[in-house]
């Protein structure tokens, strides 16, 4: 049988421990862990993430502040505010929503942001960092993948992860993180030759592409843990990277999407932002 | 019939190429490119490496200055001394030599050196620019297993590279150069389980993990592109990590060491610092 991973008991277990990380700070009058989101312009996505930014917040007892600024802000003026809330020392983590507006380069915004507050690790600071050191800030996502592995197996060493995608925001970074777990990592892609037979090396396999059902059974090996990266709309609904029907009695244990990898993102944004509070307060 | 990449033709080529490119600047009067390499104290290694520094930016046409700092530096002076060659407008490259000796930290030296002027790829940003986009400075090691790649195979592109070792300096990067290629990428180390099954699965092995004759023909499968990035002394010589007797008849192509990637690692420190001069020259 396959085991589907129980992500949303993962993220309780973080949030209740990141509760008692914040009441400490809070308690012992050091200052509340704070957040600033910016968002330019109206992205419907960006509302939906800014929201569930600020549950989050809530409910872990951290503070955020909500910065929309107009679609037609010039590069310069997003820069200047981000450079204000460097300066600003309640702040703790700064988090700027993508898309940007036409005209603005995500790279000097990512750039701009101090790296003790890049709460979602887009500063190439931060990217050097995770890539060479066991500091650094990691995005979210990246870092989620490896919580849920982290919980569900007994020990990372030494096994094979395949991920499949080589993003900068996922594919990427996640294979630092498993390499510092001592995880031998194979990153794969839509220009990888016969990448059924790579993907079936992985004792974890990693779905990174953003193609809906793509990876079914005959992509992974018996007995493998496969983590679906991928969030696409498809049909109507929102569809993983993986055909979970296909791979159930295949593989040890899989997330399903959404209720998966997404679960913990948000979670673990507040913690760099409790990481990035402690360090200064 | 293996055949033993004539990494000396690819170095003079690179070389060559540099000349005219600095002849440029200086004939255009725009300037001289030049390179800061700064040792403290008196590591042999060191010494002979900055020695061939001399000699390759003598070979191009280029300046060197030869900062020799006592063993005594502090931390402080030694990153004042960076800072001033930051911002000095006719220094383009600076390198700081290791080992450093004890109490100076070599990651906040790293993080000292302007980004427009590492010339080794060691400040995070450039690690993190180059794991992210298409620029940033990477360091010459992983640059001449690519450019020894480039020089001897007709396409990367789909071809599996399996990387031994993932040290920051060489094995890292090489994962961010091969990928930028198109190239699918898997890396092990010690704790991989099974390596020969790992290593005989590349179309591409670079082995780079420091441990004399290692990679014999267990390791390889037929036709396989060996790269040796080792340099032990082993038995009174530098010797690499693959037992090239024993690969022979089964590689399709290997370096040697010596004779090999250190050929090239000099010569394509000098292409940085060139880039880096021409940006601002």
């Amino acid at each position: 049988m396959t085991e589907i991973i129980d992500v949303k008991s993962i993220a309780q277990r973080v949030r209740e421990d990141l509760k008692v990380r914040v009441a400490v700070l809070r308690d012992r009058g050091k200052g509340i862990p704070t957040l600033a989101t910016i968002l330019v312009g109206n992205d419907p996505g960006s509302e939906y993430y800014m929201a569930s930014q600020k549950k989050a917040c809530d409910s872990i007892g951290a503070e955020m502040l909500k910065l929309v600024l107009p679609e037609d802000t010039s590069e310069e003026e997003l820069l200047r505010t981000i450079r204000d809330l460097n300066d600003d020392g309640s702040v703790h983590g700064i988090m700027v929503l993508l898309p940007l507006p036409k005209g603005i380069s995500e790279g000097k915004v990512a750039m701009a942001i101090d790296p003790s507050k890049d709460v979602d690790g887009v500063n190439p600071v931060n990217i050097g960092l995770v890539a060479s050191t066991s500091g650094g800030v990691a995005p979210c996502t990246p870092e989620s993948v490896l919580e849920i592995l982290k919980a569900s197996l007994k020990e990372l060493k030494g096994l094979h992860a395949v991920i499949v995608g080589r993003s900068n925001i996922v594919g990427k970074p996640i294979i630092q993180l498993l390499l510092r777990e001592h995880m031998t990592v194979t990153v794969c892609h839509s220009r990888t030759s016969d990448l059924k037979e790579v993907t079936r090396s992985g004792d974890v396999v990693v779905a990174a592409v953003g193609k809906p059902l793509m990876v079914d059974d005959t992509y992974i090996r018996e007995g493998a843990c496969v983590i679906d990266v991928g969030t696409s709309e498809f049909e109507g609904r929102i569809t993983g990277d993986v055909d979970l029907e296909k791979i159930m009695g295949k593989a040890s244990m899989a997330t399903k999407v959404p209720g998966g990898v997404g679960m913990l993102t948000t979670v673990l944004l507040m913690r760099n932002l409790v990481e990035c509070a402690e360090k200064v307060l």
